[in-house]
């Protein structure tokens, strides 16, 4: 399978590397800047291009690892591709793809991604979806060479994985940010609540996670709780957070 | 150093159990029920007793594991006793301890422990406190059989700590929670999301948590959040905290 690899942020970064490394066939990627664009290409080994008008037009798959809001403009130009055109987004319907193309896509990883780190593909959930029983095939194959785990799913289900996804890692990562802050505040050292952070997550790998809820708000420990919320009396805004959250875990159990 | 282990809860049952694995002489237990306070005695090793005035009196060190509430009351029961009467609480105050004995301190350890699960104590910061520098020593030694990571800390600074904690552990869960339901909503599995949420602790391990903040608020994508608010409206008090914590994401970059 010839691949065209369209972006070069988080997502195309960890995705491209992975199937690299699992001898995928990239011929070309695609991106905006220059400096990025050929410094990619030359760790995938490949040739790259800043100019729509250069893709390649005879490869299986453009893989579009683009911001929400470019999907839809860089399918427009990729028309007239016979290849099958997939995004990588959580929430943006497959029909978006149906104008530009007759074979289209979603080949969603759902995990976070950065530049910086590398991850395990290999246990990583492909949520995959095709316009065609053919076309979805071919996406199955191709998540397969690196990833266990790929689960065929309709844009809806998608959406609302991507929405589970917000809470249990973009706001769980921004707990962690608040947590390092008010130790900051105090010249403490973040790397106290690592094993702490390790643990919780740990817990949820085995068990429900309210089956293992821990804490002043499950506890019905209002001393506490009252006094947690004086000493965020400068900071309103997380003042209303450890309101609303500890309600919510009462509220919950 | 002989130890009376007050409490049956979760965080004495792992730390009487990391403690026995040790080679720490429990010589006793105390709880409230007869039928869970043996069971956890055999498990130990050990004596018990359901009877305050029944504690032995020769004991080095009383670590009390019992819920804040009880802390005042159980330290008034063991007066008189020459031994270093310490409680594990992250959000009471050392002084609590002081009309009850001339020995006495604290021993915290950072971690969210539960009857269910094991845990690798030799990374789990202890937070220690005495009222002098000799009682300081043996809570040192004491914790440096299970741990390597032994901090001394005033009660300001671990009450500060807590709060992190409550953050980034009580809070974290509940938001795995939310995920978790909002996928049963859908009949679909958390198992889908224990790959995203071991990865993004992971994260943490390694880097300052805003340096690798991700998601549609962190991109500013309104759209998406618009979407995500609108899925929520049957759950109102996930709709308020998807608001807060989207805007607390923007305004914190």
């Amino acid at each position: 399978m010839r691949i065209v690899l369209i972006g070069t942020g988080n997502v195309a970064t960890r995705l491209g590397i992975a199937l690299r490394a699992r001898n995928a066939e990239i011929i070309q990627v695609f991106g905006r800047s220059e400096t990025v664009t050929s410094q990619f290409a030359s760790t995938l080994g490949c040739n790259f291009t800043v100019n729509i008008k250069e893709i390649a037009t005879d490869a299986d798959i453009y893989l579009m690892a683009v911001s929400d809001d470019a999907i839809a403009g860089l399918a427009a130009d990729l028309h007239g591709k016979d290849g099958l055109v997939v995004h990588t987004a959580g929430s943006i319907p497959m029909e978006i793809l149906a104008s530009g193309s007759n074979n289209y896509g979603v080949f969603y990883p759902l995990q976070t991604l950065s530049k910086q780190k590398e991850v395990d593909f290999s246990t990583i959930p492909f949520c995959i979806e095709a316009n065609s029983n053919e076309n979805l095939e071919k996406l199955r194959q191709l998540a397969s060479t690196i990833s266990e785990k790929v689960v065929v799913m309709n844009s809806e289900q998608r959406r609302q994985i991507h929405l589970s996804a917000v809470f249990v890692c973009n706001f769980v990562n921004h707990l962690y940010s608040v947590g390092e802050q008010l130790l900051l505040d105090q010249n403490l050292d973040f790397d106290l609540l690592r094993p702490l952070i390790r643990e919780t997550a740990e817990k949820a790998m085995l068990f429900s996670p309210p089956a293992v809820q821990t804490g002043p708000a499950v506890r019905g420990n209002n001393s506490v709780m009252d006094e947690h919320l004086k000493m965020l009396e400068n900071h309103p805004q997380w003042h209303e957070l450890y309101d609303l959250i500890s309600k919510d875990i009462r509220y919950f159990q």
